[in-house]
């Protein structure tokens, strides 16, 4: 019988163990010039603006249909850069590790990090790895922290945004967050809801380089597109009405979210953008999001109006209205 | 009798809980007008050669003496960088919390990191927040990532180390590992130690911007001055012979190294660098360093040799010798 090899304290303790792991497995799968150098600080040559943003993984469980937790990292920076118009180029990678994790868990999960990497265009070029004793987290926590160069020096910010501006989505809500649900053994459900994750820069950078017209994004990740309109709404001081017909959604989500009585506008998305764009460009910029396969159910979803103010509004199929508020408790938590 | 005020899952649901802490408690005690924006990135305009790094902290306790678990994930960061000849100006903070903790234990860590953030001149400009169920983690970690500028474009590097350097240690030894391993109540120790963590910048930047004469620093943390000295004797493929009787330990951290039965020359620092620096200099640097009280006891401690190549060797006070590994296991978990 093969012998599993396990993460041990020891891994963590910036000794022997510590530097085996970070060059056998860290480096050998992540190699490039910049992280080779092992220094304390990665250098990096810049002469533009950029982004800077730091997000932290704990997704539960680690694996799920459609990616997993060393995905979702590259995915996850990648897009919040992408969300100000930066062109993702490097990132930091710092793990927190259970002791007593497989360690061929943990190589698999840092194969996914590799590849996503190598597929979104970016670098890991500086790293941690902390193990804390059995109990003291659930498996593997990853932080990564972007940066990237913004293609423009016009900001796209909250400040832009006026009345008439239309509401773009890229493609189908809520895959990820059902995904995930649909995973937790507990629940013994088999929805075959694959996440949506996936990093936007190939969507997102061409369109910025063809057209002006856009004057916000924004990933709705936790708390959904409902959360995310209504951080658009209250920081631009604007209201905004939600076509509910419109917004585009898979029939195997929408079976599960009323199955389960989840409202599939508050559960998170990791593969989709939230536009807030000129209306006269609107069309064309669906079109062209539309000739990609991550932007092929892209839709327009709603109006900015000058009321309410800091609110947004969903009209229902059935043409009534109602305030559609943020998400205020978590119905699940660890999506992300 | 005052309720006390607990973490909830929602306040990392990415809804109205995540946004009411993030505005009151995190945007109210690290306030900048970069972090004020609340974009998914930080936006910095660099036309310098920049540094980047990463670091997560997991120590347990989460407050020590001398510090506590905010202070140390500044000061660790900005020394991370420091080591580099980059001075140290934005950092990302990502918290993962867990669900339950005491809000003032996480308001009371954010002043810490607002505090060691404004005494080391570096903005906190972008963060996230994660909450976690009970028992998914304990209590709090912290992920850091940090930019500075490089001061010069003169790489400081493992490659520019030759025989005959010398090396220098800011200060006395093992005090942060040994306040960690007393403050942790199962031993019912009381040495009265005092972590050491402190950021670096102020005692280091100066000092590279009146000398060229250092060729290599690196903070002895994880895996103490031994386990640092071993990867500068590694990455530069030379020996280094390292004088017992120079290092300096303050008679209570060697009594209580003494009594545990731990190897001080093993035990973490926080606020501490080891300096590789030309022979002719080092005198001069060693007066410098000592005109700061955070370098006061700054000794040399060794010297480069041609051999033994990649090894370093410990010069006992009864003037044996002997090679001193890296940290193979580790003693301590979670020291930072």
């Amino acid at each position: 019988m093969k012998k599993t090899t396990r993460i041990l304290l020891g891994h963590g303790s910036g000794g022997r163990l510590t530097h085996n792991f970070i060059k056998q497995v860290l480096l050998e799968k992540l190699k490039n010039p910049i992280l080779g150098e092992l220094a304390d600080s990665a250098v990096i040559n810049y002469k533009e603006q950029v982004a800077f943003t730091t997000d932290s993984f704990v997704v539960s469980p680690l694996f799920f249909p459609g990616g997993d937790i060393g995905k979702l990292s590259v995915s996850g920076t990648v897009n919040d850069l992408v969300m100000l118009g930066a062109v993702p180029e490097y990132l930091s990678l710092a793990l927190i590790v259970e002791e007593g994790l497989e360690q061929k868990i943990l190589e698999r999960i840092i194969c996914s990090v590799a590849i996503q990497a190598k597929n979104s265009r970016v670098q890991i070029v500086t790293g941690d790895t902390k193990v804390v004793e059995r109990l003291a987290a659930d498996k593997l926590f990853i932080n990564t922290s972007g940066l990237g160069r913004l293609i423009s020096s016009r900001r796209l910010s909250l400040k832009g945004i006026s009345p008439g501006d239309k509401i773009i989505i890229t493609g189908n809500i809520a895959e990820h967050g059902l995904s995930i649900l649909a995973k937790r053994k507990e629940l013994g459900l088999n929805f075959n809801i694959k996440s949506d994750c996936a990093s936007l820069n190939g969507l997102i950078i061409p369109l910025l380089r063809i057209t002006k017209a856009i004057k916000f994004m924004r990933d709705p990740t936790r708390g959904g597109i409902a959360t995310t309109l209504n951080e658009i709404s209250e920081g631009s001081g604007l209201g905004i009405i939600l076509e509910e017909k419109d917004i585009p959604i898979s029939p195997k989500v929408r079976a599960a979210s009323e199955l389960l009585g989840i409202d599939p506008l508050y559960v998170a998305n990791e593969g989709k953008a939230l536009l807030v764009v000129e209306p006269k460009e609107a069309q064309r910029i669906v079109a062209v999001l539309r000739k990609n396969p991550l932007g092929r159910n892209a839709k327009i979803i709603g109006t900015v109006k000058k009321t309410p103010r800091g609110r947004v509004v969903l009209r229902t199929a059935f043409n009534t209205e109602r305030i559609l508020d943020m998400l205020t408790s978590d119905p699940l938590p660890r999506i992300c």
